[in-house]
């Protein structure tokens, strides 16, 4: 299963694709997308759809997953996340990709087996499963990866215990 | 000024169109987009994009006003109510029409002359300064037209004082 994670952001978006299944997960591409701070909302997010468009037809992953964003102390960055995270949804649409969220307690649990780990653990786990010499940089890479990893390795869960389920009813 | 008012939601999205300079409004359309609550996120999106698309290509706007959301104590409506939003930013952005927020207090205050209008008050002087005879329904519609006509009067009033401004120094 390959995966595109998007850790969503109009400053940083953080993009990760993953080739994993449970226990087994290899580094396809990774990277951040930055709009100029100074443009206008709009061209933000178009140029943001721009660049994941880009991405989606690159890779053609089978899944994107979303780190899902809950309220914040910042009102003002919660909603420009709440954007970027829109727009993901969009072009995944769009292509007729499912488009799946995990939130960031479920996305630490699945790569360090804590949902309380700090962000360092986070980035370390994901270079120990990815095989890579460090952590990705910038933490938005990481976080991308690690929603990757982690929905490779529990949707596929999901799907078999669903299969499993449905052996066993008939 | 064709200002074209956008009251973000993904359940209701309140469009409405309205011609106007300060004192004055008329109404060009007015209605509400409904998307499918069993959906897809990402396709719920994508509908509420078609749509607004079709709107900004019809009726051909300066302007596109947006509601400017706040937190609220429903966190999941706030994120469905951004998502919306980026999509009116998107679809503005991609036409190159400017989009503009609102908040709610201002265009309250523009209406009614009260921030802390109720929403009754809001419809009965949205229908009271466009000639219609009642308010427009549901309460998304007549918040679009409301959102328009706010815009419609301090934008121009805003422009008129820029201009002032630049015929002062120069």
């Amino acid at each position: 299963m390959r995966v595109l994670g998007v850790d969503p952001g109009l400053t940083r978006c953080g993009l990760g694709v993953v080739d994993g299944r449970p226990g087994r997960a290899s580094l396809v591409a990774v990277g951040v997308v930055r709009t100029p701070v100074a443009a206008e909302p709009g061209d933000r997010l178009l140029y943001l759809e721009r660049e994941i468009e880009r991405w989606v037809e690159r890779y053609r992953p089978d899944v994107v997953a979303v780190e899902r964003v809950f309220a914040d102390v910042n009102v003002r960055s919660v909603m420009s996340t709440a954007h970027a995270t829109a727009v993901a949804l969009l072009v995944a649409a769009r292509r007729g990709t499912p488009a799946v969220f995990h939130t960031p307690t479920e996305v630490k649990a699945a790569v360090t087996g804590s949902g309380r780990a700090e962000k360092a653990q986070v980035g370390a786990m994901v270079a120990r499963i990815l095989g890579l010499d460090e952590a990705p940089r910038p933490a938005d890479a990481a976080d991308a990866l690690a929603l990757a990893v982690c929905h490779a390795w529990r949707g596929a869960q999901t799907s078999r215990l669903a299969a499993l389920a449905d052996g066993a009813r008939s």
